[in-house]
């Protein structure tokens, strides 16, 4: 993997950790006991910002690096901090209220299509 | 990543976000609000088809991957194929009921099984 | 990816192939039925490993591969297989009682961030 890619993809893990963090500091300020993961209005929303952003990681890791190593490195890691903006802005909007996390979604999840798409792409070119 | 085992893991990723989406669409169709992920059985079908996807796109990439760059390129990509049909035969399947999600689940666990098994007997020649 | 960390990565990926076929025995030995993942505590202990497990999965794949590239391959597989073991004493842990998972949590996570930064460092170096 390129290092300006590998550098975006460290800064998008180090931001998922932060979120698993968040979750464990809502398990003890909003007193949600493991193994639940319901009970606390709050506490739900941190715990699914963290399940969200999961569930977009393991499309975003395969598909920077294959955009990276296919189409373009420069505009993979430019794409890349657009994701990592986005997943702070949804963080914040998740918890200010559901119906808020709309924007900072649509922010993270539009570049992470566009590094499949471009990726689909890239790839085509090579086989074909 | 060889191009026809990145176009593999490309249409993977696609199939799983296109599960995403019906689990959005089932938010709305049976009303259930975030951040709650019970309260209507369609809707957690959906959401579990989705969550299981996911438990396993974790190990497939990594596998396919090695398998690919360890034994063989084009066999990596068709063990892939078969776990993106036995993907929709599980969606399908576990949408029409519980039950009867075994045999996509077989269908897409096996290939993985074989990608995993035939990477590690890969990386092992190589070490000793 | 360098062998020896391939090999790791593999039996991490067997290691959480196996916490996934505990839950599924769980689901029967406790009668918890698809697509419910509550309803029994031991039940949901397993589940909840499996589930932490894949959390940091995401993290750990890419972390020790890009730690492998730019910093030491060797030094990638060790930390990785301080991982291996941790998962092990926080699965047993956290079985006998959500209180006695804390060890190999610790573990687990320590020699992913240690993974992380590592790369991180690594990698700026290159950069810079």
């Amino acid at each position: 993997m390129e290092p300006v890619v590998a550098l975006v993809v460290l800064v998008a893990l180090l931001e998922y950790i932060a979120f698993g963090m968040l979750v464990g500091r809502a398990r003890g300020r909003y007193g949600v006991s493991a193994p639940a993961v319901t009970g606390h209005e709050i506490f739900e929303r941190y715990h699914r910002v963290h399940q969200n952003t999961l569930e977009l990681l393991v499309v975003f890791v395969p598909a920077i690096w294959l955009f990276g190593a296919y189409v373009d490195a420069n505009w993979a890691a430019a794409l890349g901090l657009v994701y990592v903006a986005g997943r702070i802005l949804y963080l914040r909007g998740y918890v200010a209220g559901p119906a808020k996390r709309e924007f900072g979604f649509g922010l993270s999840v539009l570049p992470i299509i566009a590094l499949v798409g471009g990726a689909l792409w890239g790839v085509a070119r090579k086989l074909i």
